[in-house]
């Protein structure tokens, strides 16, 4: 879904979308840290105001503050929606949904009383922040942690269901092994108890009190000790993998000399490394 | 162990076989996901009812519930000993006893009264999910995951057999440090205490309160930060190894000399390396 | 910004600052050693005098000892301004930093009374052990993980951002859901909590009480525990990387283009890949 | 030094060291079993005679059995001394000195009272385990690990110094920003707290209550989350170059072909894989 607007569109319309969506003018640039600044300032605030002395002092300037704030992001979100091709590409692209969440429900949430917290769903905005980082060096490392995980995906879920079947299977034991009077008073409750000890969290807010509790813990540690390898070790490989991977087939040129034959020229080769004929 | 029925047995035992135990066919792969679910939902209503709430409103209910799913797991079992080549091959697999397990004894705990627990060893039937995996992309995710596992098992066991050793010495020690009014009162509690803490979990439940005590712990901690590291390498390696696998067959030229057998050629050989004949 | 002394300054200069500012001799590495003893020494002494029990048996002699080590620090750090070609150079590089504030502040502190803590920051002098491992076997293992770190650094900032906007968005749900009874008094608290929950330090001093706050909190727990490979396996990847460097130079053949001094040719290249001249 | 008696020594010497310390031979094999099985109850006996229920019940038969095993290990240790070459050498060798401290101490520990928990000493005996893999397939895993980690011992050490200066620093940050009323009583006490903190360890006997605190606690938790990737990263990379490395040049034949000049020949290679001359 391309959101530019068309060559034949208005200069303004042009203009404005090269600010406020894009990165790689000045004023792009400034745009967007300025909007991240403000992201921030108004996470910062939310945060604050819900500190009960900070409340109590400064509560009215806080409220006005966001009222402020929420007025300045509907009217970015007007001018996104001024300024790009299609309006409903944008609204229901991944970052539209994101800026709308951030701003009307904050609207409401303001105009009834209480539930001004929704505000927070904001920090999900300073995730923008990764666009200005497409600018420079980071677009290299954001990929590549992207593409590692992505390539993951599979081997995580299939982890993750393991794991998941091992924590209800061990929260199911506990439960009725310590009972309800040592804390494991469900088995959904169990069940929270033995992901807090299989991730190594451990709170101690539910802790095993009987010896065979105590045994069966103490394995669940060591299962977990060892699984934690799991994740690590595909994300790892995966990494390992997609940093050398750039050395073999797909980095190299994919073009044959017709002189020689020779495969696996530099990415930027102009000239065969076998037999120097121009590629 | 070739659970198939034989071709010259009836049809319908034969389709019967490849709806409950295949899921390469429309039917086989619909049966399975019902059936997952059935279990799913068998295994949530028995982490429901352990609810003290939930139970007290709507024990009955769940009470009947369970009566029903155990009927049908155990249809299940029947039909499944009705369609395979030799039903007591099937009760013997390792998925069989798991079958068995997670029907009958639950049969047997719903008429005895209180420990309808049991109930929870369906569970481990969630794993029959992998088999399913079979079909699509989570096959070779799966087996890669088994196989980096199995190819470090015994450096996982030599570690272990180590951490093991470590804890039980460190556990007798602050038994002999710490002493039972500081929580550490009896030795296997204290190895106990060695694991929660060797494992970062750290629940807090007995924690070092001299100084000795403290200073131990912290270096039984430094040590459980750096051994750690041990299983992740492991299985970092493995995987990274198993992923690449560059001196293994695929890096080797895929030709057995024709004088003396030798495999596991140069990629660019053109002569054996063990007798000079020509490839 | 060179400190050595000119060589047409005087011996005694020439002499000092090879004993005070290098190791290789044995003189330069005595005084190394001496120091760091001291530093040591210094440290332990404060945080000594921090237990109430020792204060207040060996108070006097503790805050006599800490008078002397300031003293000796403040006679080494004029001794090293003495012996530096440009005293100013020395004063505003990092290390220049660090012995002030070790001393001076000292000074100022154990005057006044009280924060006599100040001293800790010596802490921070035993890092020029560092300098005296250039000597030997270490050099290398040391540049080695500030490299891998270094060229990590991207990655690692990119990871943190993502972890905090993660931590930010759990911490305020987790105080809208639990709220203050539970312990989750304000926004930023919970976002403490969230971070102790997802490095898995799991303190336990907040933990989440309500049904949703837990399974929240289990999400959070199992995304943290599949998150802690990403940093692992960035850092595996580039040292395994920086070990083997099969894309680096090593890798090339070791020759520049004398036409269009281009590098980085394959290893078996016989014709540069820029220009097709031969090598 | 070596323990193996003179072949001109007599028969009952030299078959009482083979069974006595080598697992080489059937009898030999079954004396190391039943030793480490011998070693492992007696240390369960001590572990069980640490519980007070156990101990009140029990008290007196679980004496009676580590006198037993007291002498027992006595008259194996006299048996050492009787077949080896030299009785000093064994006496003063790693081994001889566990074996000495699992047995006289004990002793002495069963004559005085009280103190018996020395016993627990044997626990180290219990690596003698890794002598019986030696046999079999272990002694590739076994070995493996040592060498990555001795291949790493200096990484290792400098990670522990940086380490060990973090977490001094930031207790003696902690204790003067939270200070002993919040349970950072002294210096050396927040250092524990500190390295609690980046182990993810977290007990939560000590966790901080200020804001500034909690802010410090939450940059060194994420500190210690991103630093935890260091020792993993340097023993899986160690273990990833140990693993491929017999690929690399040292596991290739260091020699020329005469013809061709080819190198990287197989170690076990006769012939050169590029022109087939003989090596």
């Amino acid at each position: 879904m391309d959101l530019r607007p068309r060559d034949t569109d208005k200069g303004w319309k042009r203009t404005g979308y090269s600010i406020i969506f894009e990165s790689d003018t000045r004023a792009g640039l400034l745009f967007d840290i300025v909007l991240l600044v403000v992201i921030a300032l108004s996470v910062a605030l939310v945060m604050l105001d819900s500190v009960r002395t900070v409340n109590a002092r400064y509560g009215t300037y806080l409220r006005a503050a966001e009222w402020f704030f929420t007025i300045l992001f509907i009217l970015e979100y007007l001018a996104r929606l001024l300024v790009v091709r299609r309006p409903l590409n944008y609204v229901f692209s991944w970052l539209g949904i994101v800026d709308f969440l951030a701003t009307v429900p904050a609207l409401a949430a303001l105009l009834l009383t209480g539930s001004h917290y929704l505000v927070a769903i904001r920090t999900l905005r300073l995730l923008r922040m990764f666009r200005i980082f497409k600018l420079g060096q980071f677009v290299g490392e954001g990929e590549f942690i992207v593409m590692a995980l992505k390539a993951s995906r599979f081997k995580i879920l299939v982890f993750l269901t393991a794991v998941l079947t091992l924590t209800i299977a061990m929260g199911t034991l506990m439960y009725v092994v310590e009972g309800g009077e040592n804390g494991f008073t469900s088995i959904p409750k169990s069940v929270y108890w033995a992901i807090v000890t299989v991730t190594t969290v451990g709170y101690g807010d539910i802790s095993p009190v009987t010896v065979l509790g105590q045994t069966l813990a103490s394995v669940l540690m060591i299962m977990g000790y060892a699984i934690i390898a799991v994740p690590t070790g595909i994300v790892s490989a995966q990494m390992a993998g997609t940093q050398t991977t750039p050395y073999k087939s797909p980095a190299f040129k994919q073009v044959i000399c017709h002189v020689c034959r020779a495969t696996e020229h530099r990415p930027d080769a102009e000239f065969c490394w076998h037999c120097g004929e121009k590629l």
